[in-house]
Protein backbone atom coordinates (compact mmCIF):
# COMPACT_ATOMS: atom_id res chain seq x y z
CA UNK A 1 0.00 0.00 0.00
CA UNK A 2 1.74 3.64 -1.02
CA UNK A 3 0.11 5.15 1.72
CA UNK A 4 1.58 3.24 4.23
CA UNK A 5 5.20 3.89 2.89
CA UNK A 6 4.49 7.27 2.48
CA UNK A 7 3.69 7.60 5.73
CA UNK A 8 7.03 5.50 7.54
CA UNK A 9 8.50 7.43 5.30
CA UNK A 10 7.68 11.15 6.45
CA UNK A 11 8.78 12.60 10.44
CA UNK A 12 8.49 15.60 12.01
CA UNK A 13 11.53 16.91 10.56
CA UNK A 14 13.38 19.28 12.83
CA UNK A 15 15.94 20.70 10.37
CA UNK A 16 16.05 21.66 6.89
CA UNK A 17 18.26 22.03 3.86
CA UNK A 18 17.95 25.62 1.90
CA UNK A 19 16.01 24.03 -1.01
CA UNK A 20 12.80 25.32 -2.12
CA UNK A 21 9.45 23.68 -2.95
CA UNK A 22 8.52 24.25 -6.71
CA UNK A 23 5.47 26.23 -6.73
CA UNK A 24 4.39 23.39 -9.16
CA UNK A 25 4.17 21.50 -6.04
CA UNK A 26 3.04 23.61 -3.60
CA UNK A 27 -0.21 24.10 -5.98
CA UNK A 28 -0.79 20.15 -5.27
CA UNK A 29 -0.52 20.28 -2.02
CA UNK A 30 -2.66 23.08 -1.31
CA UNK A 31 -5.37 21.39 -3.93
CA UNK A 32 -4.91 17.98 -2.14
CA UNK A 33 -5.83 20.30 1.38
CA UNK A 34 -8.83 21.79 -0.25
CA UNK A 35 -10.12 18.77 -1.50
CA UNK A 36 -10.07 17.36 1.91
CA UNK A 37 -13.25 16.12 3.70
CA UNK A 38 -15.11 18.21 6.31
CA UNK A 39 -18.13 18.34 8.29
CA UNK A 40 -21.48 19.04 6.82
CA UNK A 41 -18.95 19.70 3.57
CA UNK A 42 -18.20 23.51 4.26
CA UNK A 43 -14.40 23.80 5.00
CA UNK A 44 -14.93 26.05 7.87
CA UNK A 45 -11.10 26.39 7.91
CA UNK A 46 -8.63 28.14 5.33
CA UNK A 47 -5.02 28.01 4.27
CA UNK A 48 -2.19 30.35 4.09
CA UNK A 49 1.18 29.61 2.45
CA UNK A 50 4.06 31.99 3.78
CA UNK A 51 7.67 31.90 1.90
CA UNK A 52 8.24 35.36 2.98
CA UNK A 53 11.57 35.19 5.43
CA UNK A 54 10.91 38.98 7.55
CA UNK A 55 6.91 38.07 7.80
CA UNK A 56 7.80 34.24 9.30
CA UNK A 57 10.83 35.58 11.15
CA UNK A 58 8.11 37.86 12.95
CA UNK A 59 5.87 34.71 13.38
CA UNK A 60 8.40 32.40 15.36
CA UNK A 61 9.80 35.27 17.44
CA UNK A 62 10.01 33.96 20.62
CA UNK A 63 9.46 30.35 19.16
CA UNK A 64 11.43 26.95 20.06
CA UNK A 65 10.38 25.91 16.69
CA UNK A 66 13.09 27.16 14.23
CA UNK A 67 11.09 25.54 11.47
CA UNK A 68 8.95 28.50 11.44
CA UNK A 69 11.41 30.42 9.43
CA UNK A 70 13.75 27.85 8.04
CA UNK A 71 11.91 25.49 6.23
CA UNK A 72 10.96 26.48 1.81
CA UNK A 73 7.41 27.51 2.99
CA UNK A 74 5.02 27.67 6.31
CA UNK A 75 1.36 26.62 5.96
CA UNK A 76 -0.96 28.06 8.24
CA UNK A 77 -4.18 26.62 8.95
CA UNK A 78 -6.85 29.08 9.91
CA UNK A 79 -9.99 28.16 11.13
CA UNK A 80 -13.14 30.01 11.23
CA UNK A 81 -13.80 31.35 14.97
CA UNK A 82 -17.82 30.95 14.43
CA UNK A 83 -20.23 29.28 12.10
CA UNK A 84 -22.52 32.01 10.96
CA UNK A 85 -25.60 32.42 9.03
CA UNK A 86 -23.99 34.46 5.99
CA UNK A 87 -21.28 31.72 5.96
CA UNK A 88 -23.62 28.77 5.32
CA UNK A 89 -25.75 31.01 3.15
CA UNK A 90 -22.98 31.75 1.06
CA UNK A 91 -21.30 28.40 1.34
CA UNK A 92 -24.64 26.53 -0.24
CA UNK A 93 -25.36 29.13 -2.99
CA UNK A 94 -21.93 28.31 -3.82
CA UNK A 95 -22.69 24.71 -4.05
CA UNK A 96 -25.66 25.01 -5.96
CA UNK A 97 -24.14 26.65 -8.58
CA UNK A 98 -21.33 23.99 -8.64
CA UNK A 99 -23.64 21.59 -8.70
CA UNK A 100 -26.25 23.18 -11.55
CA UNK A 101 -29.28 23.56 -9.31
CA UNK A 102 -31.65 25.98 -8.99
CA UNK A 103 -31.32 28.93 -6.14
CA UNK A 104 -33.15 27.37 -3.26
CA UNK A 105 -32.58 23.84 -4.27
CA UNK A 106 -30.59 23.06 -1.32
CA UNK A 107 -32.62 25.19 1.42
CA UNK A 108 -33.30 22.19 3.46
CA UNK A 109 -29.85 21.31 3.92
CA UNK A 110 -29.67 25.32 4.75
CA UNK A 111 -31.84 25.52 7.25
CA UNK A 112 -30.89 21.90 8.67
CA UNK A 113 -27.46 24.31 9.10
CA UNK A 114 -28.17 27.26 10.24
CA UNK A 115 -30.21 25.77 13.10
CA UNK A 116 -27.15 23.12 14.15
CA UNK A 117 -24.91 25.78 14.41
CA UNK A 118 -26.75 28.62 15.82
CA UNK A 119 -27.86 26.29 18.87
CA UNK A 120 -24.36 25.68 19.56
CA UNK A 121 -21.98 28.07 21.81
CA UNK A 122 -19.56 30.41 19.66
CA UNK A 123 -16.85 28.09 21.53
CA UNK A 124 -18.09 25.05 20.49
CA UNK A 125 -18.33 25.47 16.50
CA UNK A 126 -14.86 27.04 17.17
CA UNK A 127 -13.47 23.85 18.18
CA UNK A 128 -15.83 22.30 15.50
CA UNK A 129 -13.97 24.48 12.91
CA UNK A 130 -10.70 23.15 14.49
CA UNK A 131 -10.90 19.68 14.15
CA UNK A 132 -12.32 20.04 10.46
CA UNK A 133 -8.71 21.72 10.27
CA UNK A 134 -6.77 18.82 11.72
CA UNK A 135 -8.44 16.45 8.91
CA UNK A 136 -6.82 18.89 6.18
CA UNK A 137 -3.64 18.48 8.12
CA UNK A 138 -4.06 14.85 7.99
CA UNK A 139 -3.97 15.37 4.18
CA UNK A 140 -1.11 17.77 3.77
CA UNK A 141 0.96 15.43 5.78
CA UNK A 142 0.18 12.70 3.48
CA UNK A 143 0.31 14.69 -0.07
CA UNK A 144 3.60 15.88 1.14
CA UNK A 145 4.95 12.69 1.72
CA UNK A 146 4.14 11.46 -1.65
CA UNK A 147 5.42 14.97 -3.27
CA UNK A 148 8.73 13.78 -0.80
CA UNK A 149 8.51 16.75 0.60
CA UNK A 150 8.90 16.84 4.04
CA UNK A 151 7.25 18.63 6.83
CA UNK A 152 6.16 19.93 10.31
CA UNK A 153 3.40 19.95 12.40
CA UNK A 154 3.26 22.13 15.14
CA UNK A 155 1.19 23.65 17.64
CA UNK A 156 3.75 25.19 19.82
CA UNK A 157 3.49 28.45 18.57
CA UNK A 158 1.76 31.49 19.93
CA UNK A 159 -1.52 31.59 18.03
CA UNK A 160 -2.65 35.27 19.27
CA UNK A 161 1.12 36.46 17.56
CA UNK A 162 -0.11 34.70 14.36
CA UNK A 163 -3.32 35.52 14.36
CA UNK A 164 -2.59 39.65 14.86
CA UNK A 165 0.45 39.63 12.56
CA UNK A 166 -1.79 37.68 9.51
CA UNK A 167 -4.49 39.94 10.15
CA UNK A 168 -6.64 36.70 11.11
CA UNK A 169 -8.48 38.02 13.38
CA UNK A 170 -10.45 40.52 11.43
CA UNK A 171 -11.33 37.79 8.96
CA UNK A 172 -13.07 35.91 11.84
CA UNK A 173 -10.34 32.99 11.84
CA UNK A 174 -7.64 31.73 14.34
CA UNK A 175 -4.52 29.91 13.39
CA UNK A 176 -5.44 26.59 14.57
CA UNK A 177 -2.17 24.31 13.65
CA UNK A 178 0.63 25.30 11.72
CA UNK A 179 2.98 22.89 8.84
CA UNK A 180 6.28 23.34 7.56
CA UNK A 181 7.26 21.67 4.23
CA UNK A 182 10.73 21.61 2.64
CA UNK A 183 13.36 19.18 2.18
CA UNK A 184 15.29 17.36 5.13
CA UNK A 185 18.94 17.50 6.11
CA UNK A 186 19.24 14.69 6.96
CA UNK A 187 22.93 14.66 8.10
CA UNK A 188 22.12 17.54 10.97
CA UNK A 189 18.93 16.44 12.22
CA UNK A 190 19.12 14.00 14.22
CA UNK A 191 15.32 12.99 14.45
CA UNK A 192 16.14 11.86 10.38
CA UNK A 193 17.39 8.45 11.60
CA UNK A 194 15.72 7.32 14.49
CA UNK A 195 12.85 4.81 14.65
CA UNK A 196 9.13 5.74 14.77
CA UNK A 197 7.73 4.95 17.43
CA UNK A 198 4.27 3.53 17.73
CA UNK A 199 2.04 1.69 19.35
CA UNK A 200 1.35 -2.28 19.17
CA UNK A 201 -1.78 -2.99 16.78
CA UNK A 202 -3.14 -4.54 19.85
CA UNK A 203 -2.91 -1.80 21.92
CA UNK A 204 -3.87 1.25 20.07
CA UNK A 205 -6.67 -1.40 18.43
CA UNK A 206 -9.14 -3.39 19.69
CA UNK A 207 -11.62 -5.26 17.34
CA UNK A 208 -14.90 -6.36 17.98
CA UNK A 209 -16.88 -8.81 16.03
CA UNK B 1 -0.29 12.89 -7.88
CA UNK B 2 -2.23 9.40 -6.42
CA UNK B 3 -3.88 11.29 -3.55
CA UNK B 4 -5.19 13.59 -5.34
CA UNK B 5 -6.86 11.00 -7.35
CA UNK B 6 -7.81 9.19 -4.01
CA UNK B 7 -9.39 12.16 -2.66
CA UNK B 8 -11.59 12.89 -5.71
CA UNK B 9 -13.16 9.20 -5.78
CA UNK B 10 -14.34 9.47 -2.25
CA UNK B 11 -17.03 10.91 -0.98
CA UNK B 12 -19.70 10.26 2.15
CA UNK B 13 -21.39 7.21 1.36
CA UNK B 14 -24.94 7.34 2.61
CA UNK B 15 -25.61 3.53 0.97
CA UNK B 16 -23.78 0.61 0.98
CA UNK B 17 -23.86 -2.74 -0.44
CA UNK B 18 -23.87 -5.70 1.94
CA UNK B 19 -20.63 -7.22 0.84
CA UNK B 20 -17.78 -7.37 3.34
CA UNK B 21 -14.29 -5.88 3.92
CA UNK B 22 -11.60 -8.35 4.14
CA UNK B 23 -9.64 -8.76 7.54
CA UNK B 24 -6.55 -7.92 5.28
CA UNK B 25 -7.74 -4.87 4.30
CA UNK B 26 -9.43 -3.95 7.16
CA UNK B 27 -5.77 -4.71 8.91
CA UNK B 28 -4.18 -2.48 6.39
CA UNK B 29 -6.40 0.43 6.88
CA UNK B 30 -5.92 0.49 10.57
CA UNK B 31 -2.01 0.65 10.13
CA UNK B 32 -2.36 3.36 8.14
CA UNK B 33 -3.97 5.02 10.92
CA UNK B 34 -1.72 3.73 13.87
CA UNK B 35 1.45 4.97 11.58
CA UNK B 36 -0.43 9.13 11.61
CA UNK B 37 1.07 11.78 12.90
CA UNK B 38 0.55 13.27 16.93
CA UNK B 39 1.75 15.70 18.32
CA UNK B 40 4.79 14.91 20.53
CA UNK B 41 3.81 11.54 19.24
CA UNK B 42 2.03 10.30 22.25
CA UNK B 43 -1.00 9.35 20.43
CA UNK B 44 -3.37 10.27 22.50
CA UNK B 45 -6.75 7.97 20.86
CA UNK B 46 -7.83 4.51 20.39
CA UNK B 47 -9.69 2.84 17.73
CA UNK B 48 -12.11 0.32 17.68
CA UNK B 49 -13.28 -1.78 14.96
CA UNK B 50 -17.01 -2.85 15.05
CA UNK B 51 -18.42 -5.66 12.58
CA UNK B 52 -20.70 -7.10 15.30
CA UNK B 53 -24.21 -6.12 14.01
CA UNK B 54 -26.22 -6.50 17.60
CA UNK B 55 -23.81 -4.18 18.77
CA UNK B 56 -23.87 -1.46 16.15
CA UNK B 57 -27.97 -1.73 16.28
CA UNK B 58 -27.62 -0.61 19.63
CA UNK B 59 -25.07 2.12 18.94
CA UNK B 60 -27.12 3.53 15.77
CA UNK B 61 -30.20 3.34 17.75
CA UNK B 62 -32.35 7.24 17.54
CA UNK B 63 -29.31 8.05 14.31
CA UNK B 64 -30.19 9.39 11.41
CA UNK B 65 -26.63 8.16 9.81
CA UNK B 66 -28.16 4.37 9.09
CA UNK B 67 -24.27 4.13 8.42
CA UNK B 68 -23.86 3.27 11.91
CA UNK B 69 -25.50 -0.19 11.22
CA UNK B 70 -25.22 -0.67 7.76
CA UNK B 71 -21.96 -0.89 6.43
CA UNK B 72 -19.26 -3.16 6.68
CA UNK B 73 -17.41 -2.37 9.76
CA UNK B 74 -17.72 1.20 12.31
CA UNK B 75 -14.72 2.30 13.10
CA UNK B 76 -14.68 4.20 16.67
CA UNK B 77 -11.60 7.07 16.79
CA UNK B 78 -11.58 7.14 21.08
CA UNK B 79 -9.74 10.03 22.40
CA UNK B 80 -8.43 9.81 25.79
CA UNK B 81 -10.30 12.02 28.46
CA UNK B 82 -6.96 13.38 30.09
CA UNK B 83 -3.15 12.98 29.48
CA UNK B 84 -2.15 11.56 32.77
CA UNK B 85 1.84 11.39 34.05
CA UNK B 86 1.03 7.59 33.99
CA UNK B 87 0.59 8.00 29.96
CA UNK B 88 3.16 9.66 29.69
CA UNK B 89 5.36 7.75 31.79
CA UNK B 90 4.22 4.49 29.69
CA UNK B 91 4.47 5.88 26.19
CA UNK B 92 8.17 7.32 26.83
CA UNK B 93 9.08 3.80 28.52
CA UNK B 94 7.85 2.15 25.08
CA UNK B 95 9.74 5.01 23.15
CA UNK B 96 13.02 3.82 24.93
CA UNK B 97 12.20 0.44 24.31
CA UNK B 98 11.39 0.89 20.57
CA UNK B 99 14.75 3.06 20.06
CA UNK B 100 16.61 0.77 21.78
CA UNK B 101 17.86 3.50 24.38
CA UNK B 102 18.39 2.42 27.94
CA UNK B 103 15.86 3.35 30.69
CA UNK B 104 15.54 7.45 31.57
CA UNK B 105 17.40 8.17 28.38
CA UNK B 106 14.06 10.52 27.72
CA UNK B 107 13.46 12.12 30.98
CA UNK B 108 13.84 15.55 29.80
CA UNK B 109 10.90 14.85 27.08
CA UNK B 110 9.33 12.76 29.73
CA UNK B 111 9.32 15.66 32.29
CA UNK B 112 8.61 18.29 29.64
CA UNK B 113 5.29 16.47 28.44
CA UNK B 114 4.22 16.15 32.28
CA UNK B 115 4.77 19.23 33.16
CA UNK B 116 2.92 20.63 30.16
CA UNK B 117 -0.24 18.42 29.98
CA UNK B 118 -0.75 18.46 33.89
CA UNK B 119 -0.52 22.85 33.36
CA UNK B 120 -3.59 22.49 31.29
CA UNK B 121 -7.20 21.62 32.34
CA UNK B 122 -8.69 18.55 32.08
CA UNK B 123 -11.07 19.80 29.20
CA UNK B 124 -7.92 21.39 27.37
CA UNK B 125 -6.67 18.01 26.90
CA UNK B 126 -9.35 16.18 25.97
CA UNK B 127 -10.02 18.61 23.32
CA UNK B 128 -6.60 18.60 22.47
CA UNK B 129 -6.72 14.69 22.04
CA UNK B 130 -10.03 14.29 20.14
CA UNK B 131 -7.77 17.14 17.43
CA UNK B 132 -5.19 14.25 17.14
CA UNK B 133 -7.96 11.76 16.39
CA UNK B 134 -8.91 13.84 13.69
CA UNK B 135 -5.40 13.66 11.97
CA UNK B 136 -6.02 9.75 11.91
CA UNK B 137 -9.38 10.63 10.67
CA UNK B 138 -7.99 12.26 7.85
CA UNK B 139 -5.06 9.01 7.15
CA UNK B 140 -8.46 6.70 7.32
CA UNK B 141 -10.48 8.63 4.66
CA UNK B 142 -7.15 8.43 2.22
CA UNK B 143 -5.94 4.58 2.75
CA UNK B 144 -9.56 3.71 2.23
CA UNK B 145 -9.27 5.24 -1.08
CA UNK B 146 -6.26 3.62 -1.81
CA UNK B 147 -7.95 0.61 -0.91
CA UNK B 148 -11.28 0.62 -2.82
CA UNK B 149 -12.99 1.00 0.13
CA UNK B 150 -15.80 3.71 0.72
CA UNK B 151 -16.56 5.21 4.09
CA UNK B 152 -18.75 8.10 5.72
CA UNK B 153 -16.77 10.30 8.70
CA UNK B 154 -19.64 11.04 11.33
CA UNK B 155 -20.56 13.29 14.12
CA UNK B 156 -23.70 13.30 14.02
CA UNK B 157 -24.13 10.17 16.95
CA UNK B 158 -24.91 10.01 20.66
CA UNK B 159 -21.15 10.13 21.85
CA UNK B 160 -22.72 9.29 25.70
CA UNK B 161 -24.38 6.12 23.98
CA UNK B 162 -20.98 5.12 22.18
CA UNK B 163 -19.09 5.72 25.36
CA UNK B 164 -21.74 3.61 27.69
CA UNK B 165 -21.97 0.91 25.12
CA UNK B 166 -18.61 0.13 24.43
CA UNK B 167 -16.95 0.77 27.93
CA UNK B 168 -15.21 4.11 27.27
CA UNK B 169 -15.68 5.56 29.91
CA UNK B 170 -14.12 3.27 32.67
CA UNK B 171 -10.82 3.69 29.99
CA UNK B 172 -10.54 7.22 30.31
CA UNK B 173 -12.13 7.27 26.75
CA UNK B 174 -14.57 9.22 24.60
CA UNK B 175 -15.86 8.47 21.49
CA UNK B 176 -14.45 11.28 19.44
CA UNK B 177 -15.82 10.46 16.11
CA UNK B 178 -16.69 7.71 13.89
CA UNK B 179 -16.44 6.02 10.00
CA UNK B 180 -18.63 3.74 8.72
CA UNK B 181 -16.35 1.61 5.85
CA UNK B 182 -17.82 -0.74 3.33
CA UNK B 183 -18.59 -0.67 -0.85
CA UNK B 184 -20.80 2.12 -2.06
CA UNK B 185 -24.02 0.77 -3.24
CA UNK B 186 -24.18 3.66 -6.31
CA UNK B 187 -27.31 2.73 -7.67
CA UNK B 188 -29.27 3.68 -4.69
CA UNK B 189 -26.84 6.16 -3.49
CA UNK B 190 -28.03 9.66 -4.33
CA UNK B 191 -24.76 11.16 -3.39
CA UNK B 192 -22.14 8.90 -5.35
CA UNK B 193 -22.61 10.68 -8.71
CA UNK B 194 -23.22 14.46 -7.53
CA UNK B 195 -20.50 16.85 -7.77
CA UNK B 196 -18.20 17.39 -5.47
CA UNK B 197 -18.61 21.27 -4.05
CA UNK B 198 -14.91 22.92 -2.96
CA UNK B 199 -14.09 26.51 -2.65
CA UNK B 200 -12.21 27.88 -5.58
CA UNK B 201 -8.27 27.65 -4.45
CA UNK B 202 -7.96 31.27 -4.37
CA UNK B 203 -10.75 31.60 -1.92
CA UNK B 204 -9.63 28.56 0.52
CA UNK B 205 -5.56 29.28 -0.27
CA UNK B 206 -3.73 32.68 0.10
CA UNK B 207 -0.39 32.76 -0.93
CA UNK B 208 2.71 35.07 0.82
CA UNK B 209 5.39 35.65 -1.08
Amino acid sequence: MELINHLKWRYATKKYTTEKISDDKIDQLVEAINLSASSCGIQPYRVLVISNPELRAQLGAGSFNGQILNSSHLLVFAAHKEISTAYIEEYIQMAEKQRNLPQGAMDDLKNKLIGYFSANTQQENAIWATKQAYIGLGTALLAAAELKIDSTPMEGFDAQQFDEVLGLTAKGLQAAVILSVGYRDAENDYMANLPKVRLPIEEFAAFVA
